[in-house]
């Protein structure tokens, strides 16, 4: 698999060959195809990996006993130190994951609606504990830009580490960047 | 170069052959060649018109007198729209340009950065004026994924206008989710 996403992340889904991963690999094409079936199964499993993670992390985080404001920073440190440690898997997700046809497709956007579900909900329960400001549902599209795009940069070992950057974007989200707020 | 955008965006730079551009255009391959040099040359063309354009935009609003919140509000506007009207260009010049080399890659990556310069720039002033929190320069790159992801959905005629995704994204950098920031 860390062949395939390789090659799915330096030269794009459609233009990555069975036979270039066979190479790659040293696997011939039978043994590939029979291990896993299509190029699409490898596309399906890189990206469903990753989500499956993501969301099994963030649900215990999400369940947890705390005030919004924390479970939303756990949530961001998280989910930073998943997109730094599978940086190269999370640019064909994200990149990639709409040449993905049917069932397949379904099963990711499903994942991803979930992940952003959950960023919704403690964006609507700490609104609704009066915690955070009654926000307009569309924000929530902008945080996870804030967070998620970092994946085009963020490494896990960078002069910052992962939780440190989730931390200061928490901060701009949580707080503003004006000194007074309305 | 209409053509071109849309294979790049569906198939990638690195899938898509100067003869599917041919084929998609009904233009043959020598006039191709002639018109516009090379593949590369085209995904170059593609990148720095939409930087050009973003960057003569956003230099007009960042030179205008006016509060710094005023400032990255109007940037911000001018950004989304820009984005909304040419989401396919913008989805090849962020997700391909790395495919270009040279020259031409360094010209791109400087456009980038004299935006990224631009949004850096009314953070450091804003908070120079005490109208800012004072802002590690790392801030920055989640306020450019909180914007510029949207290139992902963002579409010029949906239910809101890109200048309401942008207000009410502007909101949340600005005030921060918190009812009661620190």
């Amino acid at each position: 698999m860390t062949s395939a996403v390789r090659l799915f992340a330096e030269n794009g889904y459609h233009a990555t060959g069975i036979e270039m991963i066979s190479h790659d690999t040293g696997i011939g094409r039978g043994a590939l195809y029979h291990h896993i079936g299509s190029k699409e199964t490898l596309l399906f499993e890189i990206c469903h990996t990753r989500l499956s993670d993501l969301l099994t992390q963030s649900g215990r985080i999400v369940a947890a006993e705390a005030a919004h404001q924390e479970r939303f920073r756990q949530l961001m440190r998280s989910t930073m130190r998943n997109l730094a440690e599978h940086a190269l898997e999370w640019t064909v997700a994200f990149q990639e994951f709409k040449a993905l046809t049917g069932q397949r497709r379904a099963v990711i956007q499903d994942a991803r609606d979930r992940y952003e579900a959950m960023v919704a909900g403690i964006l609507r329960d700490g609104a609704g504990a009066g915690e955070f400001r009654e926000l307009d549902p569309l924000v929530v599209k902008g945080i996870l830009g804030h967070f998620n795009y970092s994946y085009a940069w963020i490494r896990p070992d960078g002069e910052r580490t992962p939780e440190e950057i989730a931390d200061l974007f928490t901060d701009t989200v949580l707080n503003g960047v004006l000194r007074e707020p309305r």
